[in-house]
């Protein structure tokens, strides 16, 4: 049931976002704060729009990426089904390249499900 | 109101499938099956996966694959509202270099709103 | 000495950016706004600026994003040495997958030649 | 039995590479020669070499590239049935983002089947 | 002589594609499926199919795609130049940034050399 | 003040570099030299040019490619606010995916900070 390898990658993530606020310029700023805005709820809700992000990012295959939806989807209540079928859109579009990332977003994923959704 | 550059688009794309199922195999004859079967609903709705298949095809910038989930989505019964958003989040996850793809899919999504969902 | 092929896809441009932003949304015109501040002048030159933009869309393979930081490298002064150079190192980057649009830059550029710099 | 398209194609590929070659330096001169390098016989034989090069054009999804492949597989004497295999394992590992390129190369291929290898 | 890093790394590969299983649902079943059946000897050999999957996934910049064609590949009984051949096509297709992948592959292909082929 | 993250980087970097000479062939051997020379000051300033080749691997996502721009970057005297201006353009061009590797394109930087230029 730990969690500890996916708050390991959180804390290292802060971090250097930290540091990355330190050498950003206006245009750096600007675009951190565009990336938070984009998966805003609007017309689609948020879960949807988590899981355009992990689609996105699995046929982009990085696992970073991967790793920051695959907890925004738990924290939106997507369901594991909902998760594999979308997972499984992004295999068949990105082809057997995306395989160890898809390997490594469900190890994520079913670390988040030994853990209560509080954060 | 016209939407004769998407079906031209359509009737290319019949021609060429059938000229690939002349030369296929049994491993891509399945893709191709395997492909259909990706998107039809389940967990999640037909629409929602057509969403994904258009933010993946954005983000890995392919022309093609986006005309088709575009077409695909408003035969789902996908708002306009609903689907810029899905497209702004593969501008912000793919960067500016999906940008001239961006414009080709709201040029191809502006035809299809002259025209009925019927086919 | 025509650019014409150049002009036509100035049109083309200026007419699709008009209809997404009549789609767009904030992220999307928040981005777009973004993708223009980024090449201002400040510790780097403008045309230095220019020269990134380009090998970036070189080695990201986008023909439309090439012709478009060719244009805009013209404009800033670079001469054809460096711009030559410049995309040498995007060709040794992105491997002999890049060729083509390494082709339609240098033709671009060559059509470009042949113009007063003046708009 | 017409191989016209591939005709204009190679026309307009000479014209292009003669312009490369006016702006080139040392550096683009010289990875064009190790371009050609590449493929020539050794331990595998050019048919291997090009199926190579061919599957890796269609993995990046280059359309370019894989009508030359083609036109080289054509040459070196493939089969239509190796060539077909050798796709599909490029339409696996790249997955149905190549399937408009897929398409598109077997399109080639089937002008050329038409024509006698005399070139 | 040892194979350790391999050795954990099939180890792993194992308990990841158990833990997908147990997510996976019917296209992702049917996808592993058609992954295995792409490789089996057909009009190509087992050893060129493995090179042409290889090769893709050097370009493509897989680490752990690479590593599994790289083992493929020894046990089709590829040799070394056969090996070295193929990954030069890769490099010069998809250019210096497949760099430190081709670095990772040839350390595991030379630690696959002092072992014997017999799993 | 320590750089031990880069000289180990640097060391491993050596070591498997050694190894590719002892499989390569010509092709692979040329390239090398290729790779090598594209950097070299010409019309550009060696600055300028590592800037570029840091850009390209940057919209690439390739890890161990910026590492080595990020050190020759500060060899060649690029200022902080140079290179910053210079990693906001990736960004915009390649999306919010290159994201992680600004990050550890930074915190590389940031190391080099601490450490006289003495290379």
């Amino acid at each position: 049931m730990s969690t500890s390898h996916i708050d390991d990658w959180k804390a290292e993530r802060l971090a250097l976002n930290d540091l990355v606020m330190q050498y950003a310029g206006l245009t750096t700023k600007r675009f951190f704060s565009l990336d938070g805005q984009a998966y805003r709820p609007g017309a689609l809700p948020a879960s949807t729009k988590e899981l355009l992000g992990l689609v996105a990012s699995l046929v982009l295959r990085c696992d970073d990426c991967i790793t920051y939806h695959i907890i925004q989807c738990h924290e939106a209540g997507v369901s594991s089904a909902e998760l594999e079928e979308a997972l499984s859109i992004g295999l068949v579009v990105g082809g057997s390249i995306t395989i160890p990332h898809l390997r490594r977003a469900l190890r994520a994923w079913d670390e988040l499900q030994g853990a209560p959704s509080t954060e």
